[in-house]
Order: structure tokens, then sequence, then C-alpha cells
């Protein structure tokens, strides 16, 4: 191909071909219709790529990117400071926050455990989650932090009003990072909570997979 | 969403959702991909789109995008010039060459006839086409392009050695555009001729419609 097409041709595919669930064909298709476009739409395409990172940073709160150091939603004094919910990335808080029924604050973990692909929890920010937690629950129960490190199987009956929603995917990933963040709080004796799983809105009994049912089941509630 | 991410995110955002076939959600995760991309790469790609036109231009004989002002194969002695292959696009030429099958030369429409769309032979190179054919044929045949653009019945007996292949896409459209364009060459007399269409190498006979297996049938040669 490299021969038939100019070189800045050859270039911006071959760049839009590193871009995720971009393909060989999707890219040249994309090349070219950006050939065809008037020269305010290139330019605005390369100033938005290259300005993307420009004053951006990330909240040392709850780790998602923000335009000053603290993100809007944690400096917002109406948001309750004592739910958190754990979210695997960025885009998970604009979804969660489009529903408009979540009132408290976001801890963004940046990615989920994945042994295959060699991401443990120091990849992630745990450390920075059981920090914050350790700061609102207080100096009282420093003890118990110490040992969060270690699988616990006590039980949380003296639960305080701090609530952590875990809510990472339904996938096998996230479901290894909620049971593993789940015992990493359990100490804290917080109200560590997991984000329901069942049918989803429209979706068909017969069609859905036998584990999405089990689930379904499994998280029943009194009917009101 | 605007209010949730840091302005230069859904700057990005808005602008890769303009490229065709990316939607919002795929918008989104491209730029999500690129936050997380090192800096280097991001100005790779920046720089890719804005210099993407820089020193390009439109060969004036074939209207392919060259660097020069004479595109590659126009300019090599060893392409056999009396076949001129029509093609819709840029990539298409691309693919042909891939095949390492053609050695004449092409000819770029930049589209296809679409009056849904408003595309008529003006927004294509179609009087160049005919520009360039009457150009090869010579003054002797001057009479005869005047009458080009009448669509003529009169049979093509005295085809001189020139060939046109008419290699638009086996679409509606890429046939009426192929249609068009015999119609008008016929008074040149050349010879016109049209891609084979018929079932695609690998092929399976009961999964191809009707009008591919009707194609295959009309377009069937000596089996040799």
């Amino acid at each position: 191909m490299a021969s038939f097409l100019p070189q800045s041709i050859c270039l911006l595919i071959e760049e839009f071909s590193k871009l995720p669930g971009v393909g060989p064909k999707s890219a040249q298709r994309l090349a070219m219709h950006l050939l065809h476009s008037p020269d305010g739409r290139l330019r605005a395409l390369s100033d938005a790529v290259g300005d993307l990172k420009k004053g951006l940073q990330f909240c040392g709160n709850c780790w998602n990117i923000a335009e000053d150091s603290v993100y809007r939603i944690c400096a917002n004094g109406a948001r309750d400071r004592r739910q958190i919910c754990v979210v695997e990335e960025i885009l998970d808080v604009v979804a969660l926050e489009k529903t408009c029924e979540y009132k408290g604050v976001y801890h963004v973990l940046h990615g989920v455990l994945s042994p295959v692909d060699g991401i443990g929890p120091e990849q992630l920010k745990v450390q920075a989650l059981v920090d914050r937690v350790r700061g609102i629950v207080g100096a009282g129960d420093a003890e118990a932090s110490d040992s969060a490190l270690r699988a616990s199987a006590e039980e949380t009956d003296g639960t305080c009003a701090i609530e952590v929603i875990l809510a990472t995917n339904s996938g096998l990933e996230g479901e290894t990072t909620a049971l593993y963040l789940m015992r990493l709080l359990q100490p804290f004796k917080l109200n560590v909570t997991r984000i329901a799983r069942g049918l989803p809105v429209g979706g068909d009994l017969d069609y859905a997979d036998e584990l999405t049912l089990m689930r379904a089941l499994q998280g029943r509630a009194a009917y009101c």
C-alpha cells in the first residue's frame, strides 16, 4: 500500500490503525474521509488530539481526571462523602452520573485485577482507596486497618455509616476485583455493598444467560 | 456528559464522533485510550492529521492524489497508457494495484452518480475522462467526440486499440455510473469493458444472492 499512496496518508492510516477497534480498512476509510474534509475540520481534530491532556490532572481524592486538583464532584459540598462508589474507569462515573440517582462520591480504580495481563493491586488505585477509607473512618480504627491486607473472614456486624459501593463491571475480572476489595475493606467495619446484578430493563428472561438468571434469583428482593 | 468530563476530552469526543462509522460510545473509548497513551502517541496522531494534506495535490491526468503534479503510475513509462481503468475512489487504485495484474493507467472519478445525494456528472471527474480519452484518440475523432454527450445507440464495431475498463463498484450507483460512462464513451469507438461480476473466490453458491448468481451465469466464459 505504501507505494501507491502518498507518505502523509500512509502515516495517518498507520496512526489510526493503532487505535482500539480500528482495523486497517477502517483506518484507510477514516484517512480518506479526512482527505476530503475541509482544512478547518482537520485542524480542529489535530488540535483536539494535541491539546487533550493540557491542563488535566488526576484528582488526589477520587483519582478521576480533572481540570483542577480536585474533581468537581469531590469539591461539591452537596455530595455525600460517606458514600464512595468504586468504579473501574472514568467513563463509568459518566454513566452513573447520567442516572441522576447517586448522590455520593466516587473512587476510580483505573482498571481491574487481571493476573493474565500482569495487573495487580499495585497497578490500580487500591492503596489510595484503603488510605481514603482509613482517613474517613479515622484514627480509631487504625488497628483494624493494619490487618486490611489479610483476607479476613470475620463478620462485619458493627458496620458504621460509611458505605463503599463496589461498582466494578459484572465480568470475571470485575467480580474478582470486587471480591478482593470487599475482603480488603472488611476490617474497617464499613457497609460494603455490590451493585445489583440481574435482568437488564427490557431484557427477555428466555434470552438471558444462566449466570445472569442465577444472579437475578439470588438478588431477588421484596416486591414493593 | 459535558459536565462530568473535562472540556478537552469532550471536544475530542465531539471531533471523533464526526468521523464516519464512529458513534458516541466509540468516540468516548478512543478519547479514553488516547488519554492513557503516552504524549508521543498523541503528538504523532495530532501531527499526522494536521499534516495530512501538506504537499498533496491532484494529478491533472488521472485525478488521483499525488505528492507531485503527476501521479507515479501516470509518470511510469512502463505502464500502458492505452488502457484506462476508471474507478470511484483513490483506495480502489490501491486495491487493484495490490493484485499486480493490471499494467495500464487509472482515472479516479471521486464518487459515483447519485441523484438522491445531488451528485451528477459535474461533481465527478467525468468531463476530465472524456477530455482525456479525446486527447488519446486524437484529432481524427473530433467529430465523434462532439456527439459524446448524446447517449448513442450505434454499434462500436470499429473499435480502436484503446481500452477503457469501467471498474466502478457493483452496486446500483456503480452500475448506473458504468452504464452512463459506457454510453458517453461509445462515440469514440473505443473498447469499453466492464470488470466481471460473479461469485467471489471462496464464495458458496447457495449463499450467493440471486443478482450475483444471475451475473455469474450471464458472464460465464469458456473453461480453460
